[in-house]
């Protein structure tokens, strides 16, 4: 067992063992939550409090969680939050006619429509009729050409994307390294994660590889990977010896693994790993996000950030952000 | 002084000398408009005729001679053709305002701003002034957003990417290389050519890198390329010995250069290349696009794709496309 990990000015972690940083995302969403809070405060004064809706369509236990969460979070930063709930038979016509009214309703600047719909419906036209500038998981199609022409002072980024950026930052900025230039490599090409964070990457001028399921040589493609980011779904797909020794990782994946137990009368045990086999990556990697406690707690953080951002942009403020 | 090429069924020529073949943009455009025309009859007996309206701002000629081709060839497959001439000194909300009546025009699926505005203005907001089902040059957001999440029966997608997607097709097919699973190296990330044809290689489940200005060791990234695609607009910069052996180089640079003469009283000469190396890829590369007679003439043949596809799409219609 390693001893505990000391703290670094820049919320980065010096573990006791190994020589990766270990990139701590649960001070990097507290630190990003902090700053909107100071700002909503200096809102207050012009007369501006965001506000965000969740709308949540049925009762799924892990949908309400988040949800719950993602409430929490916006009154701990100052916001004005709120929470549709609607029952999980809720027609496509009636999931639209909330956000229309959500849309012209001026205390609130950002919506979001937690996925994925009951039964696994398709959210494309309901997320089509969100306001673009209320649409602060950035998943309309006009967020999502904003970002692709690199046009990101407008653009709303899609949260998990723009999480893992900000850790990538810190990771850069603590080692000394330069993204402009450098090799990165995404592993994993959704619309939610992969293809976001490609289009960040080469915003910061680095040069930037797109691997997923049907990449010939894998291994071969991370080991070209001075940043790598990881975002399969995968549990420790990614083995530490694939790694460039000194890359910095970036771990999007979050998977459920389950623990296997001596004692066939204890109950089923899980917990979380995961795309990169991190242990392995400890002696080889520069710096990696843990998983637990790397991406994840960033997500919520950038929704918040979103709202605050939709919030001085549709109030046509000039406030720096 | 090498013989004439020898043409082969698919419009992909072996040349005498050297082992690549030429992809022949020429042939490939008349055969896009060739079925164009054929579907253009066909809906004629559906009561739709797909029309197309330029706008020209200004009297530059260059852009005079592209409009003019655009219009013809427009009328050579069959559709409705209109082209409105604005002074230099049109004002955006002008300009914006001939695009709101052809937005609201039953008989115009297609409107193209040619493309740079006089003086360099921004044309961002004028651009986003196109209904998007109209944007026969994808560069309104929604359809860059639309490429971007890889809603492609939607999309309408840039001219010369899309070109140069259907020359890399024929080559592939020539050779019987795939294109699923290949290491593809994009050169330039423009939001004209390189980033989507980026978009377009992984929609293909291509590996994609895109690689730029600040790429730190170009022949090395160059050297990976199965499928190579130059976008980059300097003449021959990319040299013959930074290609795989077996690559398929589509080169969509035009570049005029002055060709040196000896006789210092006469006239200066120019010729245009590509941003390949043309003439040493030959013994190196499987296929390469020649410049000109490469991806140029495919532009205007996607153009009347796009228009006919937007008419297609606003007219409710399935026909196949
Ligand atoms: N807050 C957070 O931290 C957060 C938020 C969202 C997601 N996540 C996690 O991030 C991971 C990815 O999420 P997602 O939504 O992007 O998943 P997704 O939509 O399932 O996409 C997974 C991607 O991985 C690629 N892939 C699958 N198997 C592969 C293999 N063997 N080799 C290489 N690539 C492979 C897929 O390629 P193809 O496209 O070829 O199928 C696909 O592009 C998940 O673990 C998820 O839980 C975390
Ligand atoms: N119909 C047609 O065939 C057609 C249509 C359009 C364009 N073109 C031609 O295609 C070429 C590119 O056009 P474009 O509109 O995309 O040009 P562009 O907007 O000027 O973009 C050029 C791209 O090349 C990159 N680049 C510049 N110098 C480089 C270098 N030394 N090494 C690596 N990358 C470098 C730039 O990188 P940064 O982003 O880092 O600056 C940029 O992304 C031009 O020759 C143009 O004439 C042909």
């Amino acid at each position: 067992m390693s001893a505990a990990p000391t703290p670094t000015e820049s919320g980065v972690l010096r573990p006791s063992s190994g020589k990766a940083l270990l990139i701590d995302g649960k001070r990097g969403s507290e630190e990003v939550l902090t700053e909107i809070a100071e700002k909503v405060r200096g809102l207050a004064g012009q007369g501006l409090k965001p506000g965000l809706a969740v709308i949540l369509v049925g009762a799924d236990p892990a949908s309400q969680v988040y949800v719950g969460a993602k409430g929490k979070a916006a009154k701990a930063v100052g916001f004005h939050s709120v929470q549709h709930d609607l029952p999980a038979t809720a027609s496509e016509a009636e999931i639209i006619a909330l956000i229309r009214q959500l849309n012209a309703d001026p205390a609130i600047h950002g919506i979001l429509l937690q996925l994925p719909l009951p039964g696994g419906a398709d959210a494309t036209r309901i997320i089509e009729s969100i306001a673009p500038e209320k649409d602060v998981d950035g998943l309309h199609p006009i967020n999502s050409g904003l970002l692709a022409i690199g046009n990101l002072s407008r653009a709303l980024v899609p949260c998990t994307p723009a999480g893992s950026m900000i850790l990538l930052e810190k990771a850069a900025a603590a080692l000394g390294v330069k993204l402009e230039g450098a090799e990165a490599v995404v592993v994993g090409r959704s619309n939610l994660v992969g293809k976001p964070i490609a289009q960040l990457l080469l915003g910061r001028n680095a040069t930037v590889t797109i691997a997923h399921s049907r990449t010939r040589d894998l291994p071969a493609v991370v080991g070209r990977a001075d940043v790598l980011i990881a975002a399969v779904g995968r549990p420790e797909m990614i083995r530490g010896d694939w790694i460039k020794p000194g890359a910095i990782v970036i771990d999007v994946g979050i998977n459920r693994i389950s623990v296997p137990s001596h004692d066939p009368a204890a109950p089923a045990k899980t917990r979380l790993v995961g795309d990169v086999a991190f242990a392995e990556c400890l002696d080889r990697a520069a710096a990696i996000t843990p998983v637990p406690g790397g991406v994840g707690p960033m997500t919520i953080a950038m929704l918040m950030s979103n709202t605050l951002k939709a919030a001085i942009q549709i109030a046509g403020l000039k406030a720096a952000h």
